[in-house]
């Protein structure tokens, strides 16, 4: 890929954050990672999205050297890097971060959103975890690489990957969600705060009229939707991989 | 009524589930019956909203052989032919399925809509019913038939039918919902989640308040407004069948 | 007024109520009174919204003979005249019917709307009352007339006038509004809808953070809101009463 | 500055209220202050959004006297000028008051917004304090001013500064929000909204699953992502203080 349509791709993703209503402000960020090149594009720092173009989009190398392009990147940026490091290997190419209202809430919960039905679980393999907190030394240090290394750590502790667990909520912060592209990344978060609203609801609702735990899916009815979207015999959309 | 037609009808329904925010991404999927033929139209699988078209309708016998159209026809395609079976001697001509948020959390809960008011009165007689779990086996094999089975076992079960009940909640799944048209359908799926989120409300905020039970509508006062609309003597609306 | 502009102000209330998201489908229904002719107008009943023109604003005379319109008045319209008959020499020419989400919720949960703040106190002085059920004999006899009967009622029970308390929550139904215009009976709509939102969130809240009841408003300060807008000494707005 | 100016930007920061969705009907008012003149413009008393021009912005000297337009002021000006008073040497420039829903949900419940994550800790030093209730004779007299005098004690009781914290729910009624521009102070009161919707939603989803505390923020996080934005050795956005 050249690094244009790197940065229009990342645009686009970007912009489309707003559309979904999943940012206000100049709040959240999305990232591409290129594999030919081996570089990465990501939103500039404190950017408005009205006035974003893909000038915007400063392309860095692996190492976080700047590239290409006169903004300084998201101060969110070692993070980002962490993840692509881990992840690339196993075809990510979109990171998103966003403090979108219903994830954040989970994240400020510290409680890992459960999987109640089969919309969260077309998406997402299982509960998506919140981290632990960050120890005072790591925030106090290099917080944002710090900030990656504690959602990898979240997915081992988990025995999770993050083809099959695209998310993980940062404790008392927000939700990092990964894809295939920037778009599916961005879809992905859309997809994660629709779920934790309703996931919401239904803590709340369930604690009103009866006093029996929230009915978790099956987990064959995880399975089952899980794997006709992704798994070897898919036969969801019309490209399926049968 | 002629193909044409059919697939002209049911491309309309499913685009009103976008404009009623009744679904995002490319879930959901509306389904049209045309008695003189006996076909069924319904939304190719996995298709983006934005760019659906009259094509991405898919025609069908009710053995499920596609008789027109290229693309791959919904994969709940197994359930709206269960009910069609079911229901089209008594008039159904349409049937929706989302995942619309307040409707969603109700299948989750795995608890019936409770019919709280004159709103959910005036469309639905009773309690909406969420459905039992499918058994492991039901899931593992013809799970989309299967879950239309535990639909008409379901309106059996609660001794209710297709015409005075036109929605069940498939448990930690979603509302499947149907009427005399495709356009019916779809404004059924919409009063089913407005009344859904009314109800989480009650249910919520009568546990802060209060120890007492939270007031069900008076059997007379359903009686009155669903007769009102749709028993013998109805006087709502400008044709009504008196 | 004559009758056509009558028709005019009481068809652009009733679009209004789409426009502030009071009713959606064909629900709700405004009516204006016009005092030197004596004649109301009301919505047709049954009519969808995106098509509805001044000729589906039926005019009547107070015993409910329809004097111009070619278009079956709305079901409820037996409700509207009771309250005229009752309010008209007080002032109000405008009446609404909706079942907007939150404050259908009060009227679904039997409670009144408590008084917690200066939005509420702006507008409405003391609780919204939600009227009793209607009895079994009420329901089936003139239910629409009697529901008129009870909301009058229950203004009286409470010690409250149609000045100072411009709402009544039909019990396991909805609002009922009035105002000197149906453009004021919409906005005190809304205002309604608001308050009832929030009401919600400060007692579902309440009962989670702590044992004690929620903070209802100062008396002092509902005087003095509600005073400064409609009081003798009025100083809210361009053309105060001073 | 000159006058023009003043008001234009004044008016841009009132039009933004309703595009924010933080005020509906003529709620809400922002004014704008003038260190070069030493004056302030404001919007004029219940003015329609829709119609509003910068002629309703109403021109004032530090004692309220009017110096241009034609407008009665705001009824809330005297709470604005007492907060100018106190706030400009500190380079505060904008003020705005809203009643949005749930920070005014927090008003209404007497207790202070919690700090819980990022979101909050980026905008807002510490939690978010509710005023004292007025007493009886503060309402009864000068209550506009007396409503400023109360947000100046709440300040000094939580021994916090207008600069780390820019805002304060006036209890019972809603927030006074303020910033460096008339701009600025909308852009705070937006992020308050925010904050206070999720906040509504931790402690309710917080009591329904679990019987611990609701996390708040650790003091390092709080510290790092207030200090990365605004302290001496900030790194966010383009044109960071290092």
């Amino acid at each position: 890929m050249n690094i244009k349509v790197l940065r229009e791709q990342t645009l686009e993703a970007n912009l489309d954050l707003v559309k979904k209503n999943l940012v206000i402000m100049t709040w959240g960020n999305v990232s591409g990672y290129d594999p030919e090149t081996g570089y990465i594009a990501i939103k500039a720092s404190g950017v408005k999205y009205e006035e974003m173009n893909s000038e915007h989009m400063t392309v860095l190398d692996m190492e976080g050297r700047i590239v290409e392009g006169k903004y300084k990147p998201s101060t969110d940026t070692p993070t980002h890097l962490v993840l692509y490091r881990a992840f690339k290997d196993q075809g990510i190419r979109g990171i998103v971060h966003t403090h979108s209202q219903f994830a954040t809430v989970w994240a400020q919960s510290g409680v890992d959103v459960p999987c109640l039905g089969t919309t969260h679980g077309d998406y997402f393999y299982g509960d998506i975890p919140v981290s632990r907190p960050l120890l005072a030394e790591e925030i106090q240090g290099e917080y944002e690489k710090n900030t990656g290394d504690v959602i990898l750590e979240t997915l081992e502790t988990k025995k999770t990957g993050c083809r099959r667990m695209s998310a993980v909520l940062v404790h008392s912060h927000g939700p990092f969600v990964w894809g295939d592209s920037p778009a599916e990344a961005v879809e992905h978060s859309l997809v994660l705060e629709y779920i934790s609203k309703m996931a919401y609801c239904n803590v709340t609702m369930n604690c009103s009229f009866r006093d029996k735990p929230i009915p978790r899916i099956q987990q064959e009815l995880a399975d089952k939707h899980y794997n006709r979207k992704f798994g070897p015999g898919a036969y969801y959309g019309q490209a399926s991989k049968t």
